[in-house]
């Protein structure tokens, strides 16, 4: 994992699952907010999209795990050579891998067979980003301050997200609680590429100076601007979903928009004292 | 905002925020017991307060980023400047500010458009108190341990009022915690002008001992007194809205005291086993 | 207080209110089992019960802090002499001692006036502890390594119960928590208890040697032993508490108490499962 | 306890425990899951497991501070002997099995009277993990950094297991807490053995050495991989815990599985959305 690639790619990850799980935490929020038996909201749609997602996870995992073992320089499967560990920083990304894996494992069993609760997947979810702040906060004996600071960023991410989706579990469904998970995976998806950035620059230019402290105090609030950015993606995202689904039940149905706003209005009202 | 203004700007900001959301959970707390239709609690009233409020949040960011950027000797938007980084505890500043500026819009949102659950002014709003809290932490590299400390006591109680916010975001709402919120804005407000006092002694009196354990020991039940005087105001409020409420409903429909009276007591005797 | 009587006062009064506070819970517990109109569970015995409570703690609050500055050598409420802060340690302990007479204050306002919600206790409880835990946390500077080690299991402690009391105040009555919570007061006073003759021994004997590990381990197991008896003496004490209550019961009316075991089986048997 | 016996002594007690408490919970969640009058969910029987459980907890926990008091080089009971502490880390482990006692005396009270609240046992349970866990917290002084660190997880584990053994206390019971409870203790019993294995390898090889780098981020991927095993113990110990109940539902009566499945579907249905 020691190149730019190594970064850019559990980033990219990252990223596409931030966005899925917001998509499909909005899509829920407002099928379900409408209490109708739109096509969107039918549960063997949902079920299967859970499915197929499980199937994408196990397979982003494999290729992670694919790509740490066998890229050139990797450690082959070879845990012990000569008398001494072998690449453990390549096992120990497989090892974080593998945990995610477990989790699409997970949402294949819950929504295929009978005999789990489905909050498996959630509780699954914050073991294996638990797992992972755990690997990357044993992760960088004897580097450089600036190449610690931006794992360690990493591993308060990562140790956020965990908790929020172990709150998931714990409670009942909230529609912020999940997009604030989403916001939290999309940061570490993002940050991921910054660190690739800073420590292995792509386009030949000069790596940054770790030893500045100059450095560190830029990425604390660089670290704050990828937060706002998620924020606003999330924005947007929420605007678009929610413009998509209200012109689509327009043109089916024009006459429940209106008894549907009004419908919302009291629901409002209610809330809020 | 390495001076006295730029502490005490902000600190008046908190402690005027503070004011106002003991003031607004009090007065909801008391209108709510007496579950009456009397025109303080009109959800009208309270929903154009709600926007106001985040109008005012708004122009406090801006005011305060302005003055970040622009006020002598600041950063003027510049990032980067003759090969290293440009003034970044302005800048540091300034997203602290930008985030309180989000709460202002999630504000506005919640209560114009009826799409969004109410209770993302909270998150929002732990949030903008966490990223603070995280800033500040990263915010005194190479200081002098005074310094240090007065900022430390800065980051724990944002974090601490962060969580408080975090809590109303998952629970229903408790006028209690609410309070203990308001009180801890209170403290951070007035910790602000502290600092100030402590670090830029306003009317030309030496700045205090740096590296004497006395003042540290001291700033510690220093911390502990601003606590109780925002104890102490927050009660003196609750007394006043109390009597204030109460005489106005005496004048209005002085029948109706007596009932309510022994309600009230009933209600209190139901929770007291 | 650096003296024997200065840690076996507040550790009597700790005592005091863990007994009172353990005795109280177990008897509304009992009480409440029993659904009967007893003369025990009488609320109004109980409110009254209350209210002396929070006199109680007021006078001790305001023995402590009398002790605290006026006792040879106190600060006799002069903060700032001879250029230099006065006697900060002891100004760190009235500061404690005022924070648990707001809560004997508290305690009377919730019990006489109806507009508080009673709760406030808890929540000013638990702020008493957190700010005995911090103001501790920072008590100790430049002193020996046991004298800061018993210092600090005396603010982990307090830390522990402070968030007990905070759950109490989350949650609803929930008799274990309070018993908890009874067990860590007990465990903080008899601890006190504990350091007084670690530091200061009473009989003239030498004090302990501050360097040596072996008293730091002793003192890890001796913590958890307080702990263990502190269990013992609420056990004891819910066992004598039960056996009055239903010794008393039986001679008013030996018919109902057959009714009343039944009922307790089948409630177990219920939440058994 | 410096000995191979004495970390796979206590690990397997863990592991032993463990392995009961996932396959008690599994079955509860199945026979719950059914709403029958099958035999296996007869309050009877499971009241009689809990007080067996009881008894064996309670005998282990005395097997365990007889080995660490009178086996060969113990302290015999003698807590200072030659003006110095004796034998002060056997003391720890003794105080360590005690509260694990108090959690069997509990045990046993909680179900053969009925005057204690039935959670009294989770309580009990987490707070022998924490004092367990503050125990091995003071344990390690002056010793080798990789037997630091190995002992740092195991108050990690320990820690983590006694959050989550308070956290099903103040919840309702939740099938998918217990079993992260169970794989944590699991996990710890399989970590006790790993501790011997690396401190005092039994088959006469050289000891790992204490001060390699290498072996630290070995054993932190090895730990997750203990983590990942006691995952799929507890799977496979579903699955055939699963296939047993319905073998012998169908056995007994076969027309009722039928109508299981679709109750099943149902309420999973009801879950997901």
């Amino acid at each position: 994992m020691g190149s730019f690639r190594g970064h850019a790619l559990p980033g990219t990850f990252f990223i596409l699952m931030g966005l899925w799980w917001c998509s499909k935490s909005i899509l829920k929020y407002i099928c379900k907010k409408q209490k109708r038996s739109c096509y969107l909201s039918s549960k063997a749609l949902f079920q299967r999209a859970e499915i197929w997602e499980g199937i994408i996870i196990i397979s982003m995992a494999l290729t992670g795990m694919a790509g740490e073992q066998f890229i050139s320089g990797g450690p082959y499967l070879n845990l012990y050579k000569e008398g001494q560990w072998n690449q453990l920083l390549g096992w120990h990304h497989t090892t974080m891998y593998f945990f995610f894996g477990l989790l699409g494992v997970a949402n294949i069993l819950c929504f295929t067979t009978s005999s789990f609760p489905v909050s498996l997947t959630k509780l699954m979810l914050s073991n294996a980003l638990f797992v992972e702040s755990f690997i990357f906060f044993n992760h960088t004996h004897g580097r450089e301050m600036l190449d610690i600071f931006v794992h360690q960023l990493l591993v308060f991410v990562t140790l956020l997200s965990g908790v929020v989706a172990f709150m998931e579990f714990l409670t009942k469904s909230n529609v912020l609680l999940e997009l604030l998970r989403a916001s939290l995976i999309l940061l570490q998806g993002s940050w991921l590429w910054q660190i690739g950035f800073v420590l292995y620059p792509p386009n030949g230019s000069p790596a940054w100076d770790q030893t500045d402290h100059g450095n560190k105090m830029f990425l604390t609030i660089c670290f704050c601007w990828h937060y706002a950015s998620s924020y606003v993606i999330i924005g947007a995202n929420y605007a678009f979903i929610n413009w998509l689904v209200k012109s689509r039940l327009r043109r089916l149905c024009p006459s429940e928009v209106g008894l549907l706003k009004n419908a919302e209005k009291e629901q409002e009202s209610e809330e809020e004292v």
